[in-house]
Formats: C-alpha cells, sequence, structure tokens
C-alpha cells in the first residue's frame, strides 16, 4: 500500500463534499459546500475542481501524492465512459454528459472515476465498513429510494453499462397500481421507500384506517422517513402499517438477492434503517420465512458502518477497486 | 487448447447420459440409460460410473485423455463442497450427500465437478452456444421449471454455497395466493412455468373463462407445456391467457435481471421456449415496456443453441472453467 491519499467526491443534490483519506479510510480532510445547486453542470465541474483544490491546500497535498479521485453521485452513469447519461436529483438535467472527460481538463493528470452512490458506497461498506473481510457481497440502501452495489469476488459488479445492483427497481408485485418514479409499477422502491410516504399514506386513509397524529390526503405530502418514523412513535397505525410493509418488501427483495445471488453478505444502509431494531428484525424474518430450510449456509444481514461520510468515503474507495 | 477430452453427465431423474466431447464441443461419443431411476443413491453413482466407463470403452480412451467430467443434475448443490444438498426428481431423496467424494472413489484419479443443470446449461451456451464471445450473461431455462445460470467476467457466479442463479425462485408478485415447490407465493416459477399450468388453467375456469377443449378442473391436471401448446393452437381461450402471463411473467424477471446484473445477454432455453415467436416477442415486448428509454444500451435476449444436449453439453463445459 503507498502512502498516497485517496479524494473522494460526494456530489449531492444539495450537497457537494470533497474529502482526503489514507488508503486505510482514515479522514485526512474535507470541505463541503452548497451553492452548486442551481448551477449549470459545466459550472458545476468547476466548482467541484476548486473544492478538490481547495481541500488539497487545506491539507497541503500535491497532485503527485493523491492516488486518484472517485465521484459518486445519484443518477445513471456509464461507468466504463465516465458519462453520466441521466439524473433526477438536479436542478439541470442532463443526458450523456462526459462527466470525466470534463472534469480531467479541470484536473489535469489526476486519474478520476465516476459511478453512482449506491455503487460507491457499496464499495465503501466493503473496504471500509460491514463488508471488511467478505468477497461477495450486496449493500442496499433504504432511503428516499432504494439503490445498491453488488460485490463479486472482490470486485464491482457493475454489469454492461454499469447500472448493475439496483435492486430497488426489481419489481416486487408486477399487479401493483404504485408506480415508481421509473415509471413502472410495484418495484420494490416504490412500496417501501420515503419517496412514496405520502402516496402510501393516502391509500391507507383510502382503505378506511384513521390517522391519529391529524393527516389527511391533502397533508400526506409532507410524510417523509422522519416523520412516518415520528408518527410510529406515536402510534399512529398508518406509520406502523407503511413501516411494516416497507420492512416486508425490503426482506422479500433480500429473498430475492439471494436467490439471485447467494451473497455472503448483505448491508442494510441508508435513512430508514433508523426507524431501528423492530425495523431490522422484521426484515431479517421476512427474509427468513421465504428461505425455510433452503439455505445450507446462512447469508448474513447487517447494518452499514460507514454512516454518514458514507457517500465521501465510497466514493474515495473507488480509487482503490 | 490440449487435446484431452472433456466428460458430461446429465443426470435427470428419468434419463441418465454420458457425453465425451471434444473441447470445441463436439461430440466423440454418447452413451444414455434409464435403469437408475428406482435405485438408491449409492447404486445411482455405481451406474454412472459404469456408464462413463463405458462411454470411453466406445471411444477407444483411457483416464489420462479426459481433462475432467463435469455432472449436471436438477437440484441444491453446495458447489464448492461437492455435495447435493437436496433433490426432488428423484424417486429417493437425499440430504448433505457427498456426490463428488463417493464418485471420486469409482473413478479414481479422475477430476469431478458438480454443479446444477441449469448452471451447467448457462455455462455450455456461454462456450458453445449463443453465448459464445460475451462475458457476461444470464442463462434463463423455461420449462417444467424455471431456472438460470450467471456468467460474469467469463465465469460461473455461484454465491457463498452454489446456489445463484436461481431466477425462478425470486418473488415477483408478492400478493400472488399460488403457492410454489419451494414454499413461497408468487415466485416467476409458479407464474410462469409448466409445472403449474394445471394449478393456472383451474384458476381461469374458476374465473368463468370457458376451455373450448373440454378441460375440467378435474382433468387439468394433465395440462403441460405440450398440451398447453396444443390448446393454444385449437384457439382454447384459457391457454391463450395463460400463455400471456407466462410470457409476461418471463419479460418482467428478464426485466429484474437487467435492473440487477445489466448483463450484456440473456439466453432463453427450456421446453417453452418452443411456445414460438409469439411467446418470445410478447416476453421481449414485456421487458422493453419496463425499460422505457433508460437502456444506455441494449441488454440482447437471444434463443439458447446447444438444443436437446444442452444438458450434456453444458455438464462437459464445465470442465472448461
Amino acid at each position: 500500500m503507498s502512502k498516497k491519499l485517496i479524494c473522494g467526491v460526494d456530489l449531492g443534490g444539495t450537497k457537494l463534499s470533497a474529502g482526503l483519506f489514507r488508503q486505510d479510510g482514515t479522514l485526512v480532510g474535507k470541505e463541503t459546500v452548497y451553492d452548486h445547486r442551481d448551477e449549470q453542470w459545466d459550472e458545476i465541474l468547476i466548482i467541484i475542481a476548486d473544492l478538490v483544490k481547495r481541500v488539497m491546500r487545506s491539507c497541503s497535498v500535491e497532485p503527485d501524492d493523491i492516488l486518484g479521485i472517485g465521484v459518486a453521485l445519484a443518477g445513471h452513469i456509464h461507468f466504463k465512459k465516465g458519462v453520466i447519461v441521466t439524473v433526477s436529483n438536479f436542478v439541470h438535467n442532463i443526458y450523456d454528459y462526459p462527466f470525466v472527460d470534463k472534469l480531467s481538463v479541470l484536473l489535469p493528470g489526476m486519474r478520476i472515476i465516476l459511478d453512482n452512490d449506491a455503487n460507491a458506497q457499496a464499495f465503501g461498506e466493503f473496504k471500509f465498513g460491514a463488508g471488511r473481510g467478505y468477497h461477495d457481497l450486496v449493500f442496499v440502501t433504504v432511503s428516499t429510494g432504494i439503490g445498491g452495489g453488488i460485490i463479486v469476488n472482490d470486485k464491482m459488479l457493475r454489469g454492461k453499462v454499469g447500472t448493475a445492483g439496483e435492486v430497488g427497481h426489481t419489481i416486487i408485485d408486477i399487479d401493483s397500481d404504485v408506480k415508481c418514479t421509473c415509471g413502472n409499477y410495484g418495484c420494490a422502491m416504490a412500496l417501501a421507500s420515503g419517496l412514496f410516504f405520502p402516496e402510501l399514506y393516502r391509500r391507507q386513509l383510502r382503505k378506511g384506517l384513521k390517522s391519529t397524529i391529524g393527516i389527511t390526503e391533502a397533508s400526506a405530502d409532507k410524510m417523509d422517513g422522519q416523520s412516518i418514523e415520528e408518527g410510529m412513535k406515536k402510534g399512529d397505525p398508518i406509520c406502523r402499517v407503511i413501516v411494516e410493509d416497507s420492512a416486508d418488501v425490503v426482506g422479500s427483495t433480500l429473498y430475492n438477492i439471494y436467490k439471485t445471488l447467494d451473497p455472503e453478505l448483505v448491508i442494510l444502509g441508508g435513512g430508514l434503517m433508523s426507524f431501528g431494531e423492530d425495523y431490522m428484525n422484521r426484515i431479517q424474518h421476512r427474509f427468513l420465512s421465504h428461505t425455510y430450510e433452503m439455505m445450507a449456509e446462512e447469508m448474513e444481514i447487517k447494518l452499514a458502518e460507514t454512516g454518514r461520510d458514507a457517500g465521501l468515503i465510497g466514493a474515495a474507495a473507488l480509487v482503490l477497486e
């Protein structure tokens, strides 16, 4: 292991961070800005390059001291080409944007890797988190949406274009009439993730379930992971049903992952895991209820460990692949 | 490539074949028996060893001329241990049966590999069939059941125990009340494969659809792939619905494979593919209806090419992995 540092860039719709890490995952320095949000993409790249240079300066580091820069963003990435096919969480949309080529002009001589945030987090967990020491694992983030990343034989499984691991968009209820952002009905994401809590809340109201926290069809729009968690703690029956259904869908999705990939380990991360132990237990129970005695050896299920900086450390980890 | 031959053993519930192939897939010799069906497993192994020796004699081949023996059977295999965890298509069931160790005693000095039939067929298609020249593909067999095998970076993806690729048992309709042989409800296999055609036929009768080929709830038991195909040709509306639903479920399952693995190619094999062009077209149409414009590069879908000897040539191919 060389002494060179690894650089991660976590490019979110609201927050943009750049961090320098040692190759063992220790944070050396980090800078965060929020002023990229309304910018055009060419401008966002300039902000990224400036941020990387700023964190390098603050750590007194030269380009030669850095092994490479990993960039993670929520979007549809053509990994091999370093191109953003499309994004959905940003003010300005883009199509087939040659991200790596353009950023390379602004940061000459530095190796740049672009991947989606779920893949980056998966690789971060593999290198520095709950996946250390494993060779085959799947990371699933249950949050506003559901994403994932797959490690096979110590390497990211990216597929032809780089979109492998999108387990949130696998269809788990072909008869469902809940429409996902992807245009399909009955994706795991549409039945279990935060973005759909308003819709799922309204559906329970229409079924006749009573809200005990004063939520109406009109006000259900404000329901997100946090308010569902609060409502559940206050004993709201609809919040409880939504959380239980979410756990069941995630548990069944883990079963589909198991039947498809038979990994050693599935790591669960993302904001909804803060629903707590009952949520995690119900996911595991649902998973095990599908497997019966069919598992010759148990697939482990663990919580993610890289925490709040998962995207950033994951992005940096990509350099070590 | 050495001049050594590769040996395949296709161990089915009714038919047992052993074949010798050149390393380019050319068949050199083949023997088939049916007299293993009622035997205990220790006896089946003796029959296998005798059959392998017989085909070697008929081709004037010595153990040194053979690179190895691949054995394919429909069952739950612990690949790394060479153990049959359990089987369902044989008269006598077994649990944790040390197949490779036991067969090695009967065929000393020969390398033996055991895998399930879908994995073997997948690898056969990869080496000698529709998958030649590809690096990442998924093979799906749609037949009495639904099975699959995954190739990533030119290697079988087997997972921790060896059960990866069982896409037929992924759940695609969590609200379904159709129970699969695995104990779960709403697996792709339970909604689309031949074993469930009697149940699916009865359900359409109960829904009020009329059979125009004289099938009643009592006689629906005889419906299999072949009789459904015949009924469809005669214009029976229930056979048509079953075939259309099957294509839709397979198409949605391919979409889940795409979102999970993003392979270059999916190869479809198995008896139900003889339903013909309309069936294949409907599968492709369903798949594409899910992807919208999300595919940066198209995932190809092709028919299997290794044909009637898919299991045998696939088993032999395992030796080349």
